[in-house]
């Protein structure tokens, strides 16, 4: 009888003649073993390490040469290259007799890539992009065909790859006939087929075996801020990550202001999308400067956004997105040239996928997040709430998901806050204030101390104490409110309201001071009454979002919460609760998922399954529309209070024995105050 | 029974119920009526003609009411654009009793498009982009979904097109809102599917019912020419046709000179690609200036060329054409946006079609000669010879097509000819030497009238004699044989050998004075010894590229001998037998076919059945390499002399009483002088 073979961790089994190569029978047995040049002892990615002795589990004994004796290449590949001890290279060992095989992750092509501890989640190696050596019949000009026909004949006879409506872009085209002579009629070439694609694609051509690797782009491209992930494709670990601002807002901070612009000014769609464009172009260059790559090795780009940065990114003029009925140019997911986005910086036949869309107002950027937390799948009911400019909402478990957006505005991001300013060195990010005292203390981003901490005036001396950034805020409102400094409206009591200093007269309303730092040249951080308002009205707009979904699945709870996007990772999901951001629910269920949307990016880039399973998905959000829900006015209306009734707020209150302030007639109020000159 | 609805020409028949629209039973019975609206009375594409009375041949009696009475649209249309009388719209016209239909030909979407009447010979429209009208549903924000995904459910419900898909570029997608809201949520969509395409695309996009025509480019990429017809996609019309020199002659006159260029100078392909690219758009504009059409409105463009001009077009580095073995880059025919070959004068989103080449020095435009001429159909041996600065040629019948390529250099299109200029006005075409008194008669381009008949000066006044082209020049050299004025190795005599003052001493040999306008302050036109040097090397080239093929075939005649190109078009048989530019064969079974490369671009135009078919066909053809084959040198070096015994040659030996002479030992003699100087 033939020799038995299995494969550990597959158990995949099967009997070869003696001779057969370890990759030979993989292949046959369909064993996810890696190989680029095709068993030509060049790549090296289909190492193996055989067992030896008993394995009883599997009724076997595997003699000491049951695989053939290393031979010249594996030889010389451990001398130059160095193989780890007990590997062997696939491809040269050949079967001798029974024999045990394990194929380590790092030799497999859907090699697990573990995302996050927390959630114990793993995304399968599925990339669009592969690399794939070959070698070509040289040209006969007595049997004259182009050397693209060779190189497909190639492909399909040493791949079996269908080629007969393989395409190359004339770019590609270009590079074959150098390659194939300089590589001696071997070259390595990267084709590409999206889950949709109905046709295999040559993206890059390289002459003879390329020891290298690709690259991919997940980018997530706010209103605010673009951030991207440069991507191994082969194995789906991030190289380097990489932010800038994105350039539009000088445009309009928010996206109804860009979407003015657009109406407005004849061509201002066609310059928005220009900016972003060459905003993308640098971002490329300095992240793969940053890794220490060749920008040309990045061949693909995958893109999370919102509906309106989504068509001004297409060049799409978003104008039908400021009004009802907001519909999108176009929702499906979208598969393309990154060059037809002006994406000039990497490779030049690179592709981009952009994530689909699930309504005018709930972007590729939401579905980025679905895909990574998938609520489509909890067993739980689910708020996932992706905060940002504007806050995409997700609530459901396995039988239904809905979805909407809500626009919050950019304090939650700092901005339109007095001292406010970006998550950076520098930036008041944690505070507490003493329900007696009203000292606060607090922490900068950049330093593990509190203000109050020795040594935090050394610690903070190279950033400063700058300004205070979107989670900084949060837990400021919040902890003015624990300690009485604000009442229930979230007017900002007077000094002698409040009984402390801090609290100081500014124009007919109050500030509170929560560094001063002008004895030394450093800015004053004051939480303004203005700051108050940006805040009530961004979580007011949140929590009725939250509270529409609710009322439309039927529920007035929710199991847990999840919290995402940049500010929403950082958020103290006890203060965002005493603040009414989000619907009461036990602390210990609100997480956060860090930035989710840029999460579901990089394992769009990572799996085609992924991209083919998030569009399915999309088609089954049920989405809501809060623009022209009379019911999202009201819930926004009733959420301005600060709290109302949160748990952890009168469990709060119950502890420190809060006074139950209310300065509507104090000197300091502000409606009070004009009430006061009308009377006048 | 329901009535029965018999369809002429198609003969196809069936029964439906009383009330059934004609156009709806058409498309169930698969009946070849077009309709760009849909049967929504709008464009008028559907007209049919009902019988009436008696018809045998179907066994029916057709009743005067046998479909509905003319309605509101019909009336309407009637009125507004005029309706030929007993003509109906087939999708108001509603059958009533048993009828018989006629769909005119200009209502068939296949129509045939008669090419050529000699050869008798159609061509049925398929071309790949049509128009559609679709009412698209509106947008719905409760039920949230892309303009785009709205159009692609219209076009599967409207039109059962297979969306899944399609593709849109960026540029047309920009359009689709706009048109969409513009036309009321109904537009026009141009879409596309060449023959070997997996997917729809959408090339462009109206607002409503679109009251336009589609156009094409059938481009014949020549070295020294740049030919294009612009032909109507609906009904295969040539709309206007023009051309304009390859601007690449600044960069070599012929194919290798071009490559040497590209060879020697960095660069200097991407040089002559800018330059081709921008000659095709000037061409593009002023084709569709021309036409009085918007250049928009051309959506697909077809190119035949040289492998050389191929590789140019593309972008492609041509070097490897330029040595053994000759391999392309890619052989296959190439479907691709016009914008990737930098076609910028067209629509945005047109389509380009490259016929396949059959080796490295047989193009496309040999393809072309091939898909117009059909040899691998013939019932005779054809030899079809496509004359130009390089000459395909193609031998072959219905069991076997041979093809090479044959280096004859510019001489036949008039260039390194002393007095030679491109056909145009003014151009000497026709030379008549009479053998008697060696006095030439001619014509030129543009006038009807020989030299010497009254009112010849009247009529040439305003063009002048400039030159001669290439077949004047042929007639010239030809009847100059004839005449005894040259040799059989290609010597002028002088005049005392010829008994002509025309014969005039140049340097060291002499030139035959065809015109001498130098009176009136035009040219002296002569024919010098370098011209009939130049002319013997390219019919030499010619001659041995046909006699390789009937080697390589074990034949040493020919049935018939087509010929073909600008030139090929329009040369005297005769003359061109005279020469020994072709094998010998009955002078009746010569015939021209016209710019058949050309023809052969707009058959690919107006059908994807032809493009399938003729990449089938070269697949099939054989191809013979002459540049490193021993024997057609010899053949070239044998065929050197005129002429070698052909048939009219001896009749009109025989005719004339000429004498043979023999002008080496003359004075005049070209290597006679030689050989006189080194002896003296």
């Amino acid at each position: 009888m033939d020799p038995l073979v299995i494969f550990t961790p597959s158990g995949k089994r099967g009997r070869f003649p003696a001779g057969t190569p370890v990759l030979t029978a993989a292949r046959q047995l369909g064993v996810d073993l890696d190989s680029v040049c095709g068993g030509r002892g060049i790549c090296s990615k289909c190492q193996i390490t055989p067992g030896s002795g008993e394995f009883p589990k599997h009724g076997v004994t595997v003699a000491a040469q049951a695989l053939s004796k290393f031979n010249n290449v594996e030889q010389r590949y451990d001398r130059v290259r160095g193989l780890k001890k007990g590997r062997r290279l696939g491809c040269q060992a050949r079967v001798q007799s029974d024999v045990v095989i394990d194929v380590p992750p790092e030799s497999q092509v859907h090699k697990q890539v573990v995302r996050k501890a927390a959630a114990e989640r793993d995304i399968k190696m599925d990339p669009a992009t592969r690399l794939f050596y070959v070698e070509v019949q040289e040209p006969d000009m007595h049997d004259p065909s182009g050397d693209l026909e060779r190189l497909k004949t190639a492909l399909a006879e040493q791949w079996q790859i269908e080629t007969r409506s393989l395409r190359a872009d004339l770019p590609v085209l270009a590079k074959l006939q150098p390659a194939l002579r300089k590589g001696k009629w071997a070259v390595t070439v990267a084709l590409h087929r999206g889950h949709a694609d109905l046709h295999e694609r040559i993206l890059d051509i390289w002459p003879g075996y390329l020891e290298t690797r690709l690259y991919g782009l997940a980018i997530d491209l706010g209103s605010t801020t673009i951030a991207a992930h440069l991507t191994d494709l082969g194995n789906g670990s991030v190289a380097a990550s990489a932010g800038v601002m994105n350039p539009q807002i000088r445009f309009g901070e928010d996206l109804m202001s860009r979407v003015s612009y657009a109406m407005m000014n004849p061509g201002g769609d066609a310059e928005m999308t220009t900016a972003v464009r060459e905003a993308l172009n640098g971002l490329t260059a300095d992240i793969a400067a940053e890794a220490g790559i060749d920008a040309a090795q990045i061949v693909e780009a995958v893109f999370v956004c919102n509906p309106v940065m989504h068509h001004l990114l297409l060049g799409l003029d978003p104008v039908e997105l400021g009004q009802a009925p907001f519909a999108l140019a176009t929702s499906d997911a979208l598969s393309l040239n990154a060059r037809q986005l002006g994406l000039n910086a990497m490779s030049a036949s690179a592709r981009a996928y952009v994530l689909p869309c699930i309504a005018g107002h709930v972007g590729a950027d939401c579905a980025a997040v679905a895909l990574s937390e998938e609520p489509q799948k909890s067993q739980d009911l689910v708020l996932i709430v992706d905060v940002g400019t504007n806050a995409e909402i997700l609530l459901g478990d396995k039988t239904r998901v809905l979805a909407c957006s809500s626009p919050t505005g950019p304090a939650f991001e700092g901005a339109q806050i007095s001292a406010g300013q970006r998550a950076a060195p520098g930036a008041i990010e944690r505070v507490e204030i003493d329900p007696a005292t009203k000292e606060p203390r607090f922490k900068v981003i950049g330093s593990d101390l509190w203000s109050c901490d020795p040594g935090f005036a050394e610690a903070t001396a190279v950033t400063g104490i700058t300004g205070i950034c979107g989670s900084g805020i949060i837990e400021a409102v919040a902890e003015m409110r624990i300690a009485g400094l604000l009442d229930a409206s979230g007017r900002i009591g007077s000094a002698k309201d409040t009984g402390t200093a801090r609290a100081v007269p500014q124009g007919r309303t109050h500030a509170y001071i929560l560094h001063d730092g002008t004895a030394n040249g450093s800015p004053r951080i004051a939480v303004t009454q203005g700051d108050i308002r940006a805040i009530q009205l961004a979580k007011s707009a949140l929590y009725a979002g939250a509270r529409l979904l609710m009322d439309e699945l039927g529920t007035d709870h929710v199991d847990r919460v999840v919290l995402t996007g940049a500010f929403g990772a950082n958020i103290s999901p006890k203060h965002a609760m005493i603040l009414g951001m989000i619907p009461d629910c036990p602390l210990d269920k609100v997480t956060s998922a860090g930035n989710a949307a840029g999460t579901g990016a990089r394992i769009a880039l990572c799996s085609r399954t992924a991209r083919a399973g998030i569009e399915r998905v999309v088609n089954e959000i049920h989405k809501v529309e809060t623009a022209i829900e009379p019911r999202f006015q009201e819930h926004f209306i009733a959420a301005n209070a600060i709290p109302h009734a949160t748990a952890p707020f009168k469990e709060l209150r119950k502890v420190v024995d809060l006074p139950s302030p209310d300065f509507s007639t104090g000197a300091g109020a502000d409606s009070g105050g004009r009430r006061r000159r009308r009377r006048g």
